[in-house]
């Protein structure tokens, strides 16, 4: 089988660049002195290869060829593999990955994609909103309210804040059946089908016992952080739960992997059914081009793996709809917490101003018919 | 109980210190504006506190007091909690963290520790030797014969290379089986007490699977990458394991998260036994203080746990053994890789060497009495 690609950029003087591309691809495969193995297989075969290298100004760009039989086809040795040691090295940043044919279907991909959630929400031809159940340490009440306020003013997906995982206040058992129990009444009152996203936390024993509860209380989606409960765990865990999974990106600012590379390509290649990152011009300094590349490593072509939902968050409101559908079209799902929280005694009103805002935009080609319209 | 308190440093305008404290106090709790809290209890009791605000030239230290029952005592909340969305904010790292009085408690710590590694090894007195058996892809035989040549010159502890895991090449339950049978022979011969530690890798399942195989071989230790398997898989794994655990800092290069805090601190909170890090002057750019603090990290007090042994590592010599013996003393595991195999043909005899220097340099007061005799 062909190399794995994977792009390193290395902020070191220019005259350094051969003598540290050769060091890298030692340092992903074999790890130690090439002139210590004198089997011709071994270096022929393993240690990775240096396939180019790209000077730019203050760093270059180093193409290495990883051997996709050192991965094991398994997602830990992939990690390894990919930005195992390297990560210990500040001045290594990993910036792209290719996988050769063949390589990518070794791993789930997302099991229900976008079509998938349009299915599971029956929300066609526009985007999907998305709403949060914060703040952390309430009663379960307050979330049981809060969730049928924001079913009823029809918003496609709620999910619980990141941090409302498994505390004394608000304990998965009591409140995922609670809050899953309220999206149904006012699905019920409404013919909608609002879906229930709970966060999922913990380690696999906890994580088992989670999705029972949820799996008994008609739970419908998920909502996961990767890097906190582990990549091989995220994606061993989805063949229990059997629902479609949104991932978070925390504790994954590791930074120096580029994000569209995890958050994209890595969450989508383990499963992820929609990814949450945070937008541009929100509370987190990503740019717009990098958020654009998100999506397009959500969306865009990979072997056999249906496409994700991009979700972009982080410190949205109302007036940034309209920007954010023009930005990434109508296969995303728009999330706002604190931006309609904020309303308080209004909530369940700004919720129904974002839902209309968003059916109206409908797809963009259609959109001058529908506003003219409405 | 008291709060969690978390050292952030910032880089920013001091004149916005204030503003992006408290920001981040909320990103770091409810994540929603406050005044949309309506909740006393919630503002008093799980809203995290700005402690203190400390300038610097170009930065500011926020030490942010964490209610620790926003972490639900488990270790993928207490990540989140510590740097779940902040590690999206590259201008933000994560440089120390102060547990309340009985707050550590609630994790397991080493099970083992310092004590029960050297009754493991029988090493009394003195430093701990380790080596490493690679390079990855080489066939099982290759293996198990390092292995032997290694135990004949008893080393301490063999290791895995961490790239060396399940693959096709040598698979965990051919290798590990025939390189413990190698070291039990060896240990036969020379009345030792080496130990092997072979590379734990993969989803729960696989982990399982491996647990037993390893059980079944009298696999007396393991080596896992907490942050490849993920934080609490590696806490969880460890109660199957029943043997003394090696962390592996693979993947752990988030780098805004100070390597004593997540390395030193947070690894051995999760039970590790023994705690390997880039040493200094290596082939990673840790500085010398970083790596003390890691070590002081590793057996320094944290309330009620058992200290963990600390593994310089990453392109260490020989010559480097009487150096790393003043900076870390003897409650030190030294290890060793490449440069062992370098010797090539001589492998066994650089191995005794290695052996024998860390024998007699012995306890550091007792030095000078060693050597002279020596």
């Amino acid at each position: 089988m062909e190399r794995i690609l994977a792009t390193y950029r290395i902020a070191a003087p220019e005259s350094e660049s051969r003598a540290r591309a050769e060091a890298l691809a030692t340092e992903q495969s074999v790890e130690m002195p090439l002139a210590a193995i004198t089997d011709e297989r071994i270096l022929r075969d393993v240690v990775a290869s240096v396939e180019s290298i790209r000077p730019h100004a203050d760093y270059f760009d180093v193409v290495i060829g990883i051997a996709p039989s050192t991965t094991g086809n398994e997602v830990s040795q992939l990690a390894n593999m990919l930005f195992g040691n390297c990560s210990l090295q500040p001045e290594v940043e990993l910036v792209e990955v290719r996988f050769p044919a063949g390589y990518a279907s070794a791993f789930p991909g997302p099991r229900f994609g976008i079509e998938g959630l349009r299915d599971l929400t029956g929300a066609r031809g526009r985007a999907l909103t998305c709403a949060i159940l914060k703040p952390q340490g309430s009663p379960v009440e307050h979330f049981a309210q809060l969730a049928g306020t924001y079913a009823m003013a029809g918003v496609d997906v709620i999910k619980d804040d990141h941090g409302v995982a498994n505390q004394a206040e608000h304990p998965f058992d009591r409140r995922v059946p609670a809050v899953q129990r309220a999206v149904d009444e006012a699905n019920r009152a409404t013919g909608g089908s609002t879906v229930y996203a709970p966060t999922f936390s913990g380690g696999p024993r906890a994580l088992a016992t989670q999705a029972r509860i949820a799996r008994d209380a008609g739970v419908r989606m998920a909502l996961v952080a990767p890097m906190l409960v582990g990549l091989p765990v995220f994606l061993e865990m989805q063949e229990d739960l059997g629902v479609p999974v949104m991932a978070h990106p925390a504790f994954a600012g590791a930074q120096r992997i580029a994000p569209p590379v995890l958050l994209g390509t890595l969450f989508r290649l383990l499963g992820a059914d929609a990814i949450v990152f945070p937008n541009h011009g929100g509370r987190f300094g990503y740019s717009r081009a990098t958020c654009l590349a998100i999506a397009d490593s959500a969306r865009g072509a990979l072997e056999g793996a249906r496409p994700a939902l991009p979700v972009p968050a982080g410190g949205m409101s109302l007036d940034r709809v309209d920007e954010m559908l023009s930005d990434y079209g109508i296969d995303t799902m728009l999330l706002i917490g604190g931006g309609l929280l904020a309303a308080r005694e209004a909530l369940s009103q700004r919720t129904r101003e974002f839902v209309e805002r968003v059916r109206r935009a409908g797809h963009p080609q259609d959109r001058g018919a529908v506003e003219s319209g409405g």
